[in-house]
């Protein structure tokens, strides 16, 4: 087969407001090659990741991705990774070329999975996929008390693990630790708690090491991105400080070795994926293995739509000591409307991939259209994009 | 003061080819606060860039740039940092938004140089601007005696270095070596020979190291980019096995910490920073401290106008001991009549920054307008962007 079109969807809900809520848009990829179509998700900007698919050239090193991809042959994995090669090559000065990449990367191993009736996790070499167990992904409550009410609901819905996030933590250390009790209380004692910093400490480490003594109290499991994506040197500073909770990050990274460095250099106890940006499945499937050989814990990291969750559960779904899994609960109507069938808890509280060929996920075209923002882009007297 | 405005010129040559030849268009950035305009450059992919300065927001760890810059107070060099920590912040999953930014960075030190009267370098920290020593970077020659020829000419141009650059590099191991030879001959025996080699060998070490034995005989003084950027793990390998020559990189860095792991992690000997990339002057100035402190030796990467050139030599000004600089030749007419003023290499060949407030560089409008690229962006029912 050889790869015949990429279509690229920029949807939106109606309002998008300044919440750290990453199903608010989303850019939908549609591949086709032979008489397969695979769909993929590239994690956020749209528009930025729209202009990478299509820009002119700006000289050899720094060429379009549509040049790395469209009519090259498709007849499997090795030509996915040679695809990537060639994107990382002819797009090595435009740096949002892995974000525009990831979302097609995710189709391909959808398109591939359905030619050859097999699952995205069999292509990647795993024998069989384990079940995980979800975590609730939540933001924090604007009020320790919300915040509170938030982890009985989680509870309630029948979810042991929780993650809460981003603002208003950081804003004083009084308010995390009311945060933090309010959190524990909330989930009981037996639930497991995760919070995610949001990179609010760039990279003073003592700010955020003034927040340990409540995690270990609160027996947090993990402490997530407390600096920016690239400090290392904070990470593992840090890392150095902890007791109990385990250092957790990864998600900005935009290729393999980024989150090995992490591992690494940055001494993460959890490296944390998104496949929407690190580059799809592939390079995904290589970190997660790496950090089986470090010992330390893979995790992927989602908060958009059922089509990114799936292909994000894709790399470490034969790892089975790998078993806790990103949930988002609380998305948009557009993240929840964009696919037909959901992933869900099964009685026992644990996640199962969907058993059908690719990602296993069928994207509704009501929903495409219902969210849809039009785009045109003009360059010279051409239009290089509309849709 | 406060920014007034940001506007963005896409330029380009009529024809752009596929050398790796970065001086073929522009993304030239003008800023207004007060009664001062400045400009910069950001380095590659004028759509994309513009794209991460306008487009909608995801959410909001994803903002477009103009929402950290646009208002903002301009009174000193510490508001441009907080405007670099609130695009770092704000802007977080936006990838692009570093090359945005950067250019911007660059016409803020520009303005506010303006402002008081003062060079940039002086604003940065800098007593006194030390004169450098410039190589004359080109690409290699198709064939070893087209090199040759290049080499013969720098020479004859007053040039003492030159690097030689990219394809045909990498292709063959003879062929390799036939053009080391010849850029030696070229240059003769007293000249400095630097090869760049354009990432071409992507992380395999002993594919990089089969080259070695013909630097060394040839004394190449550095070995630039044998792996993608990220490869830290290569980089240290063949430092390892290398005897006389330092391997270099470092231009792909979108933050410091980016290149300060290079220097700790990659063991480069010389780090290469793109001003149009890093995030503009301040980082890059951290960069070049930084490295002083490692005993690594700081060099500017800049392949496009003498607007780019003037601002990525304003970071080292005043580092005495690393002397060598980037000094593009042979670059497109479109770099060429961009600026007024050149920075040449005086009578003993060598280069002095422009004794001028800010960067010192006078752009042209004519140019502006003869290189223009109209670009119209078209999201939902509005223009976003037309210029």
């Amino acid at each position: 087969m050889k790869i015949a079109s990429v279509d690229l969807y920029y949807l939106s809900m109606p309002q998008v407001t300044i919440a750290a809520d990453g199903s608010q848009d989303a850019l939908v990829v549609r591949v086709t090659a032979g008489d397969f179509v695979g769909w993929g998700e590239c994690e956020a900007s749209p528009l930025v990741s729209i202009a990478a698919f299509v820009t002119p050239m700006s000289h050899g090193a720094c060429q379009p991705v549509s040049e790395s991809v469209l009519g090259m042959p498709l007849n499997g994995p090795d030509d996915i990774a040679a695809m990537a090669a060639a994107v990382a090559y002819n797009s090595m000065d435009l740096l949002q070329a892995a974000h525009t990449w990831s979302g097609i990367e995710m189709a391909l191993w959808d398109l591939l999975g359905k030619a050859r009736g097999e699952p995205a996790w069999k292509l990647l070499g795993y024998d069989r996929a384990y079940p995980k167990t979800p975590y609730a992904s939540v933001l924090f409550g604007t009020t320790a008390q919300e915040t509170l009410e938030r982890a009985l609901q989680i509870r309630a819905d029948g979810f042991r693990a929780a993650k809460f996030g981003w603002a208003p933590f950081g804003a004083s250390l009084q308010g995390d630790i009311d945060q933090l009790d309010a959190a524990r209380e909330g989930l009981g004692e037996d639930g497991v708690l995760l919070i995610d910093a949001g990179q609010i400490f760039g990279e003073d480490v003592d700010a955020a090491a003034a927040r340990l003594e409540a995690m270990e109290r609160n027996r947090v499991t993990w402490y997530e991105e407390p600096f920016a994506g690239d400090a290392l040197a904070a990470y593992a500073a840090l890392g150095q400080r902890t007791k109990t909770v385990g250092i957790a990050g990864g998600e900005a990274a935009h290729n393999r070795q980024m989150a090995e460095h992490l591992i690494d250099f940055g001494g993460v106890r959890y490296i944390q994926i998104d496949c929407g940006r690190i580059g799809g499945l592939g390079p995904a499937k290589q970190v997660a293995d790496f950090a089986l050989s470090r010992g330390v814990v893979y995790v992927n990291h989602t908060f958009t739509s059922n089509l990114a969750l799936s292909a994000s559960l894709q790399p470490f779904a034969g790892h089975e000591g790998h078993e806790i899994c990103e949930f988002p609960t609380g998305s948009q109507a557009l993240a929840r409307e964009l696919t037909f069938n959901h992933i869900q808890p099964d009685a026992e509280g644990l996640i199962h991939l969907p058993d059908a060929p690719g990602l296993g996920i069928e994207v509704s075209e009501a929903a495409l259209k219902k969210y849809r923002v039009p785009v045109e882009i003009r360059v010279g007297d051409r239009t290089i994009f509309a849709a």
